[in-house]
C-alpha cells in the first residue's frame, strides 16, 4: 500500500472498483529478483498482469517474457521485446498457433508430451523445446492440479523424440506451485531434472537448460520468505543436484513480479445478519466475478484495510452479484471493525497479480475491473 | 442440438471456439413455462444470458426482466420491455443505483434487511419491495449458500419495517437451488412465506405476491422433470398452504429458459498422458476461463458430442490456459471416444446459460466466449 497508490486514489477518486499498480513496487520487485538470483534470466509470467505500462518497464528493463497464448506473444513485441526474449510457455498449444508464433520470431517453446513436439517440429522446424515435468507442488497456497507436466520418465522420451525430429532438445521445467511459500521446494524436482540431463547426455543429447518456473511468493496476510532465501535455496540445490556441469537457468515470476503492487479500491454496498445475534455479512461492490477470481477455496486470503479503527468482528465477505457462489470468505470470516459502514472504502492489497484478466466480462452487467497503472 | 444450430455451424464455419443459440428452443421454452404456470407471471434471469436477441424475443412474447444491475435493467428496456415489467431482482444494491433504477421506473425491488429497506426508501419512496428468505436448497445440483435472504421470522420484521418506512410491502421470494431436480423442493419455502402472510395480515399489512425465484432444471445428462411437473407441484403446495387466499406469483426461470438453446462448438487442441498407461488428458480451447465457469467443482456436467464413435474411454478433460485449476473433469472422468483426435471438433450441450458472461475478459490473452444467436 504506497503513498504513490494512496495518493492517486485521494486526487482521482475513480468511479466503482478498481486497481491500481504502482511501477515502482514492480520495478523493485524486478531488481530483487535480478539481485537473488543473478545467473538467471528472467521470463515474467504475462498472465499475471499483461498492463501494456507493466509490460513496457519490464521490456525497458532487460526482461523476457513467458507467454500463453499468441495474443500475449504479440503483447510482449508491443511493449518492446525482441522475438528471442519470449517464451511460448504454454504445454497446450494449437498447431496454427505455434506457426504464428515461429512466424513471429518465437523460438523456445514449452512440451510435455510427443504429440505437441510433433506440432512444433511440423510448425517450427529446429526450434528449442523444454519438456515439463510433474512437481508435487507441496506447500504452495495455489497448489497446482497434474494438468501440466509428465512423470520424469517419460519426460526422456519426450526429449529424446524432439530431438530426433530435428528440434533442439533444450531442456526442462516444472511448476512447484504459486505461492509456494517453502523455498527447498524446487530441490526434489532440480533432482529429477538432473537425472534427466544425465540420462540423456549418456545417449549424445546435451540438454542446457533449466525452467524453474514460477512460484515466488507474494505478501498477503502472512510472512513469507524474501527473494534472497529462494535464490540461496535453489542455488544450493543446483550445486547438490548438477554438481560441476552447472546448466542455464530461468525464472518465471507473475505474482512475485506484480502481487504486492497493486490495490483494489472496493466500496460496502451492503452490512446485514441473516438472523438476530447471527454472524455480519459484509457485501463489497467487488467479488469473485469481477477481480477476487483467486479466493475461490478462500485460497488466498487478502490484507483488507479500512479507515476505521473500531474492533475487529468476524464476518462473511462476498461479493456483489446474484450468483450465490460469489462468496470470498465464509468457512474462515474475516474480522473487519464493527464500526464498519456501508458506503465505506476498502482498500485490498496484495492485489497486482491474477485479477484483472480472470474478471467476468460482464457477468450480471457489472462491468470488468477497472485498472489504472501508475 | 437442433438442425438449425447443426446447420449454422456446417455452413457458418466460425473460428474459435462460440456459443451458438437457438431462439426456437427459447420460444418453445417460454411457451411451456406459460402452459405449465398460467397464473405466475415469468421474470426472465436477464444475467443467465443477455444477449439482446434473447431479450428481444421474450420482450415481445410479453416477458417479464428479473435484473441484477442498472446495466442489466438498460439492456431489458432496450430490448422493449417497459419498466413495469422489470424487477431489480438483487438484495445487494447500491444507494446510488436503487436511484438510478427509480429514475427510469423501475418500481419493484428485492430486499432481505432493513439497511436494504433504507436505500429503497430514501431513493424509490413508495416503491413495492419484496423480502427474500432462506431456503435450504436441498436437492439442488447448483445449491446456494446462505448468501441471499434472511430467516422467515426477520423477515416479518423487515417488511414491516419496508411498511412504516412508506414503501409498499409486497411480497416474499426464494430460491431453492438453481438446477433443483425435485419439483417438490418449493413447498417447505411456500409454507414460510404463508406464516409470514398471516403474521403481517394480522398486522394489517396485506401482502400480495410470492416470487418462487428459478431453479427449473435443465437438461444436461441426466433427465429431469418436464416444465409441468413443477407447475403441478407448486400449484399443490400453494393450495395447501394458503388455502383460499392465493397470492399473485412470479417465476424467475434463467438456465430452464436458455440453458437447452445452446451448444458450445470446441476443438480438441492436444491429447496426451502424464505417463505410460495413464488415464488419458483431452484439452479443448474452452475451460473454465472462457464459458465453463459452471464445472467448478465438476457442478454441472454437460453432455459432449463427437462425430467419432468408438468405444468411450475415460479422459480428464481440461481447458485450454495455464492455470492448473482450469480442468473440467478430473475427479469423474468424461467417456470420450478412443480413436479422438487433436483437432477434432468437439459439441457441447446445453450451454445456452451461465457460460458467455462468466467468460473471463482475456485470461491468458485469450478472448471471452464469442456467441451466435439464430
Amino acid at each position: 500500500m504506497t503513498d504513490r497508490i494512496k495518493n492517486f486514489l485521494r486526487d482521482v477518486r475513480p468511479e466503482g472498483p478498481c486497481l491500481v499498480v504502482d511501477l515502482e513496487v514492480v520495478r523493485d520487485n524486478f531488481e530483487k529478483f535480478q539481485r537473488a538470483m543473478p545467473e538467471s534470466r528472467i521470463f515474467y509470467a504475462v498472465k499475471a498482469n499483461p498492463a501494456p505500462e507493466i509490460l513496457s518497464l519490464l521490456a525497458e528493463m532487460g526482461s523476457n517474457f513467458d507467454c500463453a497464448s499468441v495474443q500475449e506473444i504479440d503483447m510482449a513485441l508491443a511493449a518492446g521485446a525482441s522475438a528471442d526474449r519470449i517464451s511460448f510457455g504454454n504445454t497446450i498449444k494449437k498447431e496454427r498457433d505455434v506457426a504464428a508464433a515461429y512466424k513471429r520470431g518465437i523460438n523456445l517453446f514449452a512440451v510435455d508430451c510427443e504429440a505437441e513436439v510433433d506440432k512444433v517440429a511440423r510448425q517450427a522446424p529446429g526450434a528449442k523445446v523444454f519438456c515439463r515435468i510433474l512437481c508435487d507442488g507441496e506447500g504452495a497456497e495455489w497448489a497446482l492440479s497434474k494438468k501440466f507436466g509428465c512423470e520424469p520418465g517419460m519426460a526422456v522420451d519426450v526429449l529424446d523424440h524432439a530431438h530426433r525430429a530435428g528440434l533442439t532438445a533444450y531442456g526442462v521445467s516444472f511448476h512447484v506451485g504459486s505461492q509456494q511459500k517453502n523455498p527447498r521446494a524446487w530441490d526434489s524436482a532440480l533432482a529429477s531434472a538432473a537425472e534427466i540431463f544425465r540420462t540423456l547426455f549418456d545417449r549424445g543429447i546435451e540438454l542446457k537448460m533449466v525452467n524453474l518456473g514460477g512460484g515466488f511468493a507474494t505478501k498477503y496476510l502472512e510472512e513469507i520468505p524474501g527473494e534472497g532465501e529462494y535464490g540461496k535455496a535453489i542455488d544450493d540445490s543446483i550445486r547438490a543436484h548438477f554438481g560441476n556441469r552447472i546448466p542455464e537457468t530461468i525464472i518465471e515470476p507473475g505474482r512475485g513480479m506484480v502481487g504486492n503492487a497493486g490495490v483494489i479500491k472496493s466500496e460496502v454496498i451492503l452490512i446485514s445478519q441473516k438472523a438476530k445475534d447471527d454472524i455480519r455479512w459484509v457485501y463489497l461492490d467487488i467479488g469473485k466475478f469481477n477481480g477476487l477470481a483467486e479466493t475461490m477455496d478462500e485460497a488466498i486470503r487478502y490484507a483488507i484495510e479500512s479507515d476505521r479503527n473500531g474492533e475487529a468482528v468476524p464476518c462473511v465477505l462476498a461479493g456483489p452479484t446474484c450468483d450465490s457462489v460469489d462468496v470470498m470468505y465464509e468457512k474462515t470470516p474475516y474480522p473487519l471493525p464493527i464500526n464498519l459502514e456501508i458506503g465505506d472504502e476498502l482498500l485490498i492489497a496484495g492485489t497486482g497479480a491474477y485479477t484483472t484478466t480472470y474478471s467476468a466480462v460482464a457477468f450480471n452487467g457489472f462491468p470488468p475491473l477497472a485498472s489504472y497503472v501508475i
